[in-house]
This record gives C-alpha cells, structure tokens and sequence, in this order.
C-alpha cells in the first residue's frame, strides 16, 4: 500500500515536472505566436497589397515543407498517428516550420487558423523534451498528447477543454485515461504561461440564455443538425480540395501559388477582404446582429480553398467563424436570441469537425460560462451525430461507432 | 448519405421518445424520494425515539430483499453488470423495495445517502421499458445507461454531470460514448421532470476564488491527496464491514438488526444525532465555519456501519458530506478559505469513491460554477490517482490503469 502510495506521488512529481516543461515551451510558444498573428492581421490591414505576396508566400512555405520538412507536412494528423503507435517520430522543424508557415499565411491573407500551429508547436517541443529524458514508449505517448493539450489550452485559454481535446481527439466516441492527470497538468501550465506573457484572449458575450421550452428545444436541435452538416461540409470540401489540387498540381509549390492566385481572385470577385486571416471580427459581427447566410458559406469557401491549397494554419478558429456566423443567421430565422445562436454555433460545427463534444462542451463553459451548459451539450451532441464519421483529422481513429 | 441522414433522424427521435419516458419515471421517483426523504427527516427530529426502531425497520427490510429481493441486494453493482452484459436482468421491485428502504433508513436515523436509490430506481424503471418496446441488446444496455443518468442528473438537479456519470461509472479510466446522446437525453428530462414537481435542491456557496499561486496549488494538491485516501478508507472500510458483519451474521435479518443496535450506541457515546440522515446540516455548517476533523471520520464511520449492516441508501451524498467537512476542517489548518476548500473536498472525496472524475468536475461546474474549474479539475484529478483502483462500485471494471 504504502509503496503503492510512494510510487504514485513519484508518478504525479514526474509529470508535474514534465509538464511544467512542456508548458513552459508551449505557453511561450502560443503567446509569441497570437502576438505574430496580431502583428500580420495589422500589417496586412495597412499594407492592403501584400494580398499580391499570398501566392509566393504560399509558394515559399510550400518548397521549405517540400525540401527540407521530412513528414511534417501531415500537421496534426502525424501527432494523432505518434499517438496510436506508427513508424517515425515527430521532427523538431515542425515547430519554427508551422509557425513561420503560419505567420505568412495570415500576413498575405490566407484564411486559416491557429490551433493546428499552436498543437504542432506544442508536439513537436513534447517530443523534444521525451528524447532528452530518455521516455520509454507509453510515456512517449502521453507527453505528445500533453503537448497537443497544452497548445490547445494555451492558444484559446481553455484549460479544461485542452486537457480533454488532447485525450478525446485521438479516437472517435472513445476517451482513454492514460494521459489525464499529465495532460491536465501541461494545459493548466501553458495556459499560465501564455497569459503570463501579457497575451489576452478575446472574449465574447452569449447574452440573456432563452427561458427553455418545447419550441426552443425543436429549434435548437435543427441548427445544431445544420451545424453538424456544416462542418461535414468543411471537412469533406477541404479534403477533395487537397486531393484535386494535388492530382491536378502535383507539386506543392505550384499548387500552393495557384491556391494563392484562386484566392485574390475570390476578394475581388466578391468585393471584400473580410475573410481574410482568421476572421475575428466576422465573429463580432456575427454576436452583434444577425448576418447574412452568406457570410459562413464564404468563409468555409476561402478557408477550404487556403487549406486545400496547402497553406499552413489550422481549423478551428475559422470553424468558430463559420459557426457563430451561421448560428447568427439562423437566430433570426429561428427567432431565438442572436447572440445565444452564435455562441451554440461557435461550438457546434467546431464539435462536428472534431468530434470531440465532451471538450466542446468544455470550451463552452469556460468562454461562455455554465448557465447555457444545457445548451451547448445538447448542441454538441446532435451536431457530434450528424457530421458523420469523417472529420477534419483524416488519422482520428473510430473508436465506438455514433449511432 | 441521405440514408444515413434519415436512419440518424430516426434514432434521434426514438431515443427522445425513450428517454422522455425513462425521464418522466425516473425524474418523478426522484421527486417523490426527495421529498419522503424531507418528510424522513422532519419525523425523525420530531419523534427523536424513532431511533429505537432503527433495528426493526433495518431487520424488516433486509427480510424484505431476502425473501423477494431476487438480486435486487447487489444494487447499484447490478445494474454496472447488467451493462457490462452479466446474465440475468434488472427485476423492476428493485425500484420500489429501494425507495421504501431507503426511506425507513432514513425515518429511523441510519447515515446513507441517495443517490445509489435514485439511480437504482431509474435502472428497474429502463428495463421495464426496454422489456415493453422490445430492445436488442445494445440497446438494453444504452437504456439502462439513461436509467443511471437519468437517476443521478435528477436526485441532485445536475444534468450534465448525470449524462457523463452513467458512461463513466462502468469502467476505471475509459470513456465509450455508445449511450451519449440517449443518457444526455434521459438526464436532461429527468432533471426538469423532478425541477417541475416542485422540488428544489439545496445550494451552497464556493465563496470568493483564492488567487493562484505556488503555495495553493502545492496546499490543494496535498487536500487532495488527503481526499482521495479517504474516499478509498470508506470503500475499503464499508466493503470490510459488509464482509465481516455476514461471517459473523450469515442470517441478513439478524446482521441489520444487529447494525442498527450498533448505530443507536455510537449515538449515545457520542452524544448528538447530527450524524443521522443524509448530514445535509453538516454540509452546511461545512461551509460557514471550520469544523473539527473529529466530524468527517464519524460520518464516515456511521456510514460505512449503516451500509456494511446491509441497509438501503446511496453514499454519495455523506460523501459529500465527509468531503465537506474534512475540506473544511482542512481549510483553517492550510489557511486557504473555508468554503473553498469546503468544495473542493465536497466533490474530491465523491471523486476518488466513484472514480468519475470529468463527472465529478461537471458536477462541481453545475454546483459550483466554472470560475473554479481549474482547481476542481485538479482535485479530481489527484484524488482519483490515489484512491487507487478500488471504490464504492465493486463491480466496475478496470479499462485503463491509473498511472
């Protein structure tokens, strides 16, 4: 008993140790990182013509990944497989690799995102900091999902729902607990680190929750059917993009110099750059007043084209915008409060995309707080069944089936 | 894919319609227990004597479950292994024999708690409707699953915590998401059902959060060591006196009978009958004031006798107490705010018995609120570590090892 006792307060030292390491070099990471992104959205936003750069940038980013990125071309998808036991390892270069890739992808105008960057960061330092200390090969493992909860944790100060995101993404339907005290202990630590640096993440108001009723309930789950198909709908036009772009180009920098010029001519075809970068003030927008059911479909274009099309960045944030701006316009077809119905769809395609509803739940809570707790679970789990069993991470295994 | 849209509506709208039923059922039982067991408790202050009874009320019911009982006597351990897919079935007298057991506990003073009642009840309610509509196997199991959350989200008004309770509680370490969507269904409903009969469930406040620092991550950390070891000194102490009291007393009748003699001296020893009952009182005094140490160690020693003597009751509910009070007492001797700490203990020593912990911190978001998730989190997360792979369930399984 009492060496059972002993060896588990070693067990708890190690992975605070571990995960204080970890966390440090994410949490650092993360905030260099949003303060670049924040540089490249202000300086895009000054310099309209730098859009014009977007195919070389993309072009360049391309060719490094080509010639000089071994395997890290497969972005998340190489930490989830690290995970589940496959060949290889995870480079260091990944780490300067996607956020350079990811800096100029936002400088010149891509439409992308952050967390695929702050959790490769976050693996590829993971792995680091294992082959130093010599990990043997389950805890190999539970560091590398560490460092995608961490960057997780750190890029959107959600602590809890990094921890979960790291443990749930790994298998559909299915959450093992191996890594869950040390995920947890590196979530809460990046997520330190990085306001630490002074980094503020943004915030968004759900306003007054609806009183519940029947109605309300009906209508809550058709949006979060449309989320749920929405985000299907994201993964599976990303995924043909790749595969044609790639079959009609197969070399990734013309395919990426090509992306480049689609996407100048969709700004100038559609008259705005709004969808460009990450697309924070979409979400504003879509919080503020009810926007037009064109604006999630627009963004769902440029950000499919930019990632099919190779461009580094991750998923998330513009699933965020795709959501809250359907979820937007849905609240005033609805009739439900607009702001609720953005916060539910911020959640719910971005659950659908990933599958992981227990940490979107999660992430609810803690940027909008428990009272629409119900909500947001109930929103999660129909858009969880109706984005199918595909997702934007092609190597998430399906642990349990959906239905 | 319009096929599987169709088959995926359908299954949304029959786990509804099971769960508004097993809802209805089960969120009505938990109405009707909570408020016999004020009504238990009122009496019971009334007519201080009723104690007396104690032996005779604990000898009937145990005869009761002994001659008609069938193998309602394993109870909550019955329905984790029905799920697991033991032989044999839920008999639907579990239902009403645990309620009126658990309520002649109670009116004549034995310390047990609730939610193992509830969630039983729930339980008998599932099979007797999964056995009306006919179900395959699978779907047996999902609808017990509801039964269990739908009890648990119920009794103590927290859905969300009720949803993930029912999925984790089957096995240490793992999660399947088979039931998700059907278990939120049914907790949802049951939680409104027993919110609309009228009742209301107790409240307690957190307090202000205390400022992160080193100090009170390594002060929680050592609570919740301290959490964890007595959640696992009730398993192993309730599990040793359940065994030793049937060798001594092979005959049930005789062994409760016995139990509660034992009972009505410690009162008379100890000189109060605060430790009577669910304990609610002591949760509250928990909160406002430090309380001696000498507190959390009787409950939990009135407890582990009134269950080890084979009476009927759950034991969530003094362990909430015991969490409590020892957090408490905790609190002035760590110099971190009373009811703080008061929760954290609450829902710490519930965590390490049951071993949910992404249940547990749900449960202390609901009660709670999320400003403290993070050291929810953490003691959850600790306290289950080092109440090693035992606890109040001797039928979950072991999915994942703990470290």
């Amino acid at each position: 008993m009492n060496r059972i006792k002993q060896s588990l307060i070693i067990y708890v030292i190690k992975w605070i140790v571990l995960a204080v390491i970890v966390g440090v070099l994410a949490g650092s990471a993360s905030a260099f990182f949003l303060i670049s992104l924040e540089w490249a959205a202000e300086t895009r936003e000054v310099y309209p013509w730098f859009l014009f750069l977007l195919p070389f940038g993309g072009a360049f980013i391309s060719f490094l990944y080509w010639k000089y990125g071994l395997n890290a071309a497969k972005g998340n998808n190489l930490l989830i497989e690290q995970v589940h036991g496959a060949k290889g390892s995870i480079p260091f270069r990944m780490a300067p690799l996607v956020l350079f890739g990811t800096i100029v992808t936002h400088l010149f105008g891509g439409s992308a995102g952050r967390e695929g960057t702050a959790v490769q960061m976050g693996g590829a330092f993971s792995e680091a900091v294992g082959k130093i200390f010599k990990l043997d090969e389950l805890d190999r493992k539970i560091i590398i999902i560490c460092g995608i909860s961490s960057g997780f944790a750190s890029i959107f100060g959600t602590p809890l729902a990094g921890t979960v995101f790291g443990l749930e993404v790994l298998a559909i339907g299915l959450i093992r607990y191996e890594a869950i005290f040390p995920s947890f202990a590196a979530a809460f630590i990046g997520n330190i680190v990085t306001t630490a640096w002074g980094v503020q993440h943004h915030h968004y108001e759900i306003g007054l929750i609806p009183e519940l009723s029947f109605f309300l309930i009906v209508k809550i789950i058709i949006a979060a059917i449309l989320f749920g198909l929405t985000a299907t709908l994201f993964s599976e036009l990303t995924h043909w993009l790749k595969e044609k772009f790639t079959k009609i180009m197969p070399n990734p920098v013309i395919k990426s110099f090509a992306g480049g010029l689609i996407i100048i001519g969709l700004v100038y075809i559609i008259g705005t750059r709004k969808y460009l970068g990450l697309g924070i003030p979409l979400i504003d927008e879509a919080f503020n007043e009810g926007v037009s059911p064109f604006t999630f479909i627009t963004k769902l274009l440029f950000t499919s084209l930019t990632l099919g099309a190779g461009y580094q960045g991750g998923e998330v944030t513009p699933l965020f915008v795709i959501g809250a701006t359907l979820g937007s316009s849905l609240g005033e077809l609805l009739h439900i409060s607009i702001p609720f119905l953005a916060a539910l769809g911020f959640i719910g395609v971005f659950c659908g995309a990933t599958n992981t509803p227990i940490a979107c739940l999660l992430m609810g809570i803690e940027l909008f707080g428990s009272e629409a707790g119900m909500y947001l679970f109930l929103v999660c789990l129909i858009s969880y069944l109706f984005s199918g069993h595909t997702g934007i991470y092609t190597s998430q295994q399906i642990g349990v089936s959906k239905n």
